[in-house]
């Protein structure tokens, strides 16, 4: 095994590829260098004057580690891991640590081993981090629970990296005997466990971090960072869609540095698709102002030193051959990526074949539901002031407005209001759940729209002015076995699927993408506002845990009294 | 088991200890800070205002996290772990990465299982690195051989952290089938391997480091530093007591920092003693300019790193409670040693039982010798013309003089000459093995001298003027099991016992040194020259891949034309 990369290495043998006259980045001394990359097999063998069987011209390209994710959710590109890995990989990305936490919430731990099973065929290392929180509240019906003794059976599972974000904080720090269960077992297990620790500070830090934490992607404020730092936290640069704290950046120092590392923790197709990946967030920081050489440390060395991903991140001897050519450290285009010592995306385009999806039965058809009716969907109030949900500016904290609303039969009358129901359907086990709620200024009529992504438990989120409608949307979603549709009042019924687990499609980004454009659009000519995001709005909108009033399968939930609450006022 | 830690990281239950009002380095962000340090059981909870069972005024000294040091052979020190232990933990030093490769030279894996075993009654950490090279070099007997079989065997054993310092680096850069077999094994069981690559340079260098190994404590230049870490290599920082590199610490370099670390590799009991340990090279590297918050940066979070020592390291929640105490950044004076979270020394003097050993008959009578003669030390030449050993400025260098020599009756006269007989018995499998040299200028009249240190295999290694005193020596070193002896010609004989393995000694460090110091004084007073250290110059001239000429128990040994040669020139 080893003698193939010796004797390349001092030239008695050709090696396998060299890339010649490469700049690159030695992230060991944090400097430019020049030389021919050397690749026999999957690794790198040295940096000198090499003769390949293949070589490709670097002499105007830099080269880099391939970039490493710290911390990504798949299932936020809608994309199955094998497109995702087309869009992601000729980036620049070579090895993701991914928290499967939204598939498993539905499928319980066959979403993990999905998610794991599913990457095999494609170039990209996928570190897969087993769900700590699910469900990520007990406020709510999720496909699966993962209790202490899940973890403890799971955790040394050969295909399982480590133990993902442990945003229940508030369990650590109040010691909550099954959620300490959880970090005993990762630790007994020897690994590596990241945090989400939004704003915890001082003692409570300090005990959040006696839990054994690693990591944390919630940071944003120069004294967050440097206390957290100090604590021995890697703090994330995070590049997602919606979430953001790319100027953590700016807070790096010399003595710091190497604590920082970048990840993209949500990140939508059509973001990949256009803007990129961590190439996208290099370029941003490089562009605010952040040495080059130093942002790509953070994205290949610091990252492997954090999850002791060992050869890994650099551009040496006996490292991993996963290597990207870019065009200069200010616009990170990538011309080639390596991985593994193959060449595998060429100008942006991956060389590998993103046909193949891997779709066992077990993430498919996962929604389970009675055939809904038009009564499933009656809202009968006590009296005529109710409390209807908002959205604040942001898209994700929700406000509580007291309406005055009539009845009729039984019934809410919504007409002449801009108020809409807002009912969250239990999908996975048929337990029959409908919680229901009123919700003011989105702007949507004539029929109802739905979605079977609502964080985190993922049941059928709905939204509309007409039971029928309502109960016509659920259905199709059975139907379709998950994804988003729209209902006209008696007319026409409009969706797309995401056939894994009702939060993924198997199809390309780009089909899905334009299908997802137009039933956006559709949503949108039927009155949503251009301010909301028509359908992950909606999926927000159950997520017990981001004030103040939310709605999930068990009732309505006032966030700030943690407790279930009335619609009536 | 971390509810403990969390409740009082929160201060809703006492620590167990606290250092009150410390200031402190924070290795994190590289900087000073303040604050009372809470120790729970063996771990930190944390840094703020705590109460503590027990609190010790630190409001006039600096804590750091305990010294780690990169590589040490313990019996260099020619003291048993636990002695060794009770001199270099009350001087800051927590844990060792060490590599019994004197010891295995002698007893097999049993050596490293005894060092292993005597270190658990001593509140020191002792990472043991399986010896690589055993025997050193194939041109002598050592007391075991392993070959890449036994590697494999033992690399996984719980006890054994790592592989050894690779020595063999012509074996690794000629792919020596048994010697990739070795990394090979250490690979496979994720094991980090030790370097050792003096001067190897470019593609040698490459090819090397295809072996998979992770540092280098030989390098010395500004250029080989700079490129074995820009090729992925840990650098040592070495304060051996002859081996020095504490220069190598002027080459780090915001960029290049993180990959320096400290070590002692050899230090011998006295300047352990007299002069300290890692303190002792912080000291001196701080002298001579390195900022100390960066010196001590290299002795603890970096050597934690390299060698994937996770929890250790710095100062932080759920970090090892290893601490030292010092009155300042410049003597590194240590006050207290806390060791995971025992108070182990106080003021240089250590607070644990000292006095423990374990000694297995394992390591015990290692000298396996039949009854010497004094014809055994008859030395025959062919000729008049006879090359001699001598030895060069610096001590272990060898060089070759050609000189005259008579013989009477089958054996070289050495009265009225200054050549000595130099003469390595094997004492490991009674084969009977005699090698034998001429020495010229060593200065000792009227007897005999001999060690059973005589690296790397550790065979007798005598001199004298007198066959019978020779004899004599070889006996009475295989009567007390192993150590130093002066024979005086017709008269009295004087030793000092080195019990385990011929190597050490299971006394304290005191009394050994004492003895240790009049034995010297006895061969210096029998002419031997203050240039040369009288027993342990001799232990250098048997190890058979340093120039020029060297005495294995197989016969006397060109190293530049690596075969083994005549006495007659």
């Amino acid at each position: 095994m080893l003698e193939k990369y010796i004797l390349a290495a001092k030239r008695e043998k050709k090696c396998d590829l060299v890339l010649k006259n490469a700049t690159y980045v030695d992230v060991f001394t944090a400097s430019i260098k020049k030389g021919d990359i050397a690749v026999v097999g999957e690794k790198i063998v040295g940096v000198g004057e090499y003769e390949g069987e293949r070589e490709i011209d670097c002499s105007s390209l830099t080269v880099l580690p391939g970039y490493i994710d710290g911390h990504v959710h798949i299932e936020s590109s809608q994309l199955s891991p094998e497109e995702f890995a087309s869009l992601i990989v000729p980036r620049g990305t070579t090895t993701i640590i991914a928290d499967p936490h939204e598939i498993t919430n539905v499928c319980g731990m066959a979403g993990c081993e999905y998610i794991a099973k599913a990457s095999e065929s494609v170039p990209l290392d996928v570190k897969i981090q087993l769900p700590s929180c699910v469900p990520a509240t007990p406020f709510e019906t999720s496909g699966a629970v993962l209790e202490g003794k899940d973890i403890e059976e799971n955790i040394g599972n050969s295909y399982i990296f480590g133990l993902g974000e442990f945003m229940n904080y508030p369990g650590v720090i109040y010691c909550v005997p099954d959620v300490l269960k959880k970090l005993e077992a990762a630790h007994a297990a020897g690994k590596v466990i990241d945090g989400h620790a939004p704003a915890v500070y001082g003692y409570e830090l300090n005990a959040y971090l006696c839990g054994g934490i690693t990591t944390d992607h919630e940071c944003v404020t120069k004294e967050e960072i440097e206390e957290k730092i100090s604590k021995g936290v890697y703090v994330h640069i995070r590049h997602g869609s919606s979430t953001q704290n790319l100027g953590n950046a700016k807070y790096m120092t010399d003595g710091n540095m190497r604590r920082f590392i970048l990840c993209t923790d949500d990140r939508h197709a059509a973001d990949l698709k256009e803007k990129g990946h961590l190439d996208d967030a290099l370029r941003r920081i490089v562009a605010d102002g952040t040495d080059p050489v130093r942002a790509v440390i953070c994205a290949t060395l610091n990252c492997a030193e954090c999850y002791g991903l060992k050869w890994r991140g650099a551009i040496a001897p006996f490292y991993l051959a996963d290597l990207v050519a870019v065009d200069d450290l200010k616009s990170f285009n990538a011309k080639y990526v390596v991985k593994s010592g193959k060449l595998v995306a060429e100008n942006g385009k991956p060389l590998f074949d993103t046909s193949k999806r891997y779709l066992p039965s077990s993430v498919l058809n996962t929604v389970h539901l009675k055939e809904m009716k038009a009564d499933d969907f009656i809202l009968t109030l006590k009296g005529k002031r109710a409390k209807a949900m908002t959205i604040e500016p942001g898209g994700v904290v929700t406000g509580c407005e007291i309406v005055e609303v009539d009845s009729r039969n039984g019934d809410v009358v919504l007409d002449g209001t801009d108020l809409l129901k807002l009912t969250v359907v239990e999908r996975h086990k048929m337990t029959g759940n409908i919680g229901r709620a009123l919700f003011k200024g989105y702007g949507f009529k004539g029929g109802a729209l739905g979605i079977t992504i609502a964080h985190d438990s993922h049941n059928i989120i709905l939204m509309g002015d007409d039971n029928e409608s309502m109960a016509r949307a659920a259905n199709r979603l059975k139907e379709i076995g998950g994804g988003m549709v729209i209902v006209e009042k008696g007319g026409d019924v409009h969706s797309l699927t995401l056939d894994i687990a009702g939060l993924m499609s198997s199809r390309d980004a780009e089909g899905l993408q334009r299908d997802s454009r137009a039933l956006i659009e559709k949503a949108h000519s039927m009155g949503v506002k251009r301010e909301y995001e028509a359908f992950m709005s909606l999926a927000f909108l159950s997520l017990a845990v981001i004030p103040r009033l939310k709605v999930t399968d068990a009732g309505l939930f006032d966030v700030e009294k943690f407790a279930f609450t009335e619609i009536d006022a």
